[in-house]
């Protein structure tokens, strides 16, 4: 099922569980789908986030992520993180819910992050990688637009990490 | 200049002033710029809105709209509107400030509205022409994304005009 038959429609803080239900697609990443990506060994059956994607959204594909909170060890939950296969593909963030923050690195290692919390638009240039963590203590929702020429190469960054990475000290978040 | 080198970004309901000076376009519609798409005549200096755009952002184009409040008799500021040339391209709207109608109708003329409220992200199916409109009393602030094929045609429009106007009626905005 594509969305594109169900248009036009609005997603707001609130309704953003119904544009869940337009999705064609559905994943959800458990702990052993992450083993090596945090410091320590995350609970294999444990929720660490799910992913909703749209198609047929008009040269462009929607995804909305609901990263659990939580942490493994003192890391906060984050998305595997990934470039884009087309080195020409940007994407945007839109912030629907909780506080995030998002992790960047391009290929020669620049790195940079941006808070998000509701209301927030981040725009990732071509070129660099993007990782999700929640910083809060309920969900982080997200809504992300690419091009549907952009797809996904999570291989680099599996071998490599990022080079930030949000970990808890004083009880609070903290970019390391 | 493009947005490109000043990368990567966020953009709040606060900062948008921000983005606005990383933009290589920047357009100012005027009431003679809008002279024919009213029921009454404009006043012709009168600013009615300005577009910021934003290029090599990825495959994708964003243009920051600032629609100023205020009726044209009583019929309330609108952007001109238009469909894309490229029929498969679609748009996303982020409201970031005040209150807006988004007005579509397609080439077989359905149509439909939608609100927008800081915080509503609304979806504009390929093949949809789209029309914003300034409900409110202050400034309506929205972000635009679609893909940098899609173009602008605003022929279709300005001959036959969209089936639904936003007016005043017992001091509140109705759809007619």
């Amino acid at each position: 099922m594509s969305v594109k038959k169900e248009w036009p429609f609005g997603i707001t803080p609130e309704n953003y569980p119904e544009f869940m239900g337009k999705c064609s697609e559905h994943t959800t990443r458990k702990g052993k789908d992450l083993e090596g990506y945090f410091l320590e060994k995350p609970d294999p059956d444990r929720v660490i986030y799910e992913v909703y994607e749209a198609q047929g959204t008009g040269r462009m594909r929607l995804a909305l992520t609901i990263l659990k909170p939580g942490k493994v060890g003192t890391e906060y939950h984050m998305t595997k993180g990934h470039f884009h296969e087309d080195p020409e593909a940007g994407e945007i963030y839109f912030a629907l819910k909780g506080q995030g923050i998002i992790i960047m690195q391009d290929r020669e290692g620049q790195a940079c992050d941006l808070s998000l919390r509701p209301g927030t638009v981040a725009c990732i240039p071509p070129g660099w990688a993007h990782r999700t963590v929640n910083a809060g203590k309920e969900d982080f929702v997200m809504l992300a637009i690419y091009p549907d020429t952009a797809g996904h190469d999570y291989a680099a960054i599996e071998k490599k990490g990022f080079i930030r990475r949000v970990m808890e000290k004083d009880g609070k978040p903290q970019i390391m």
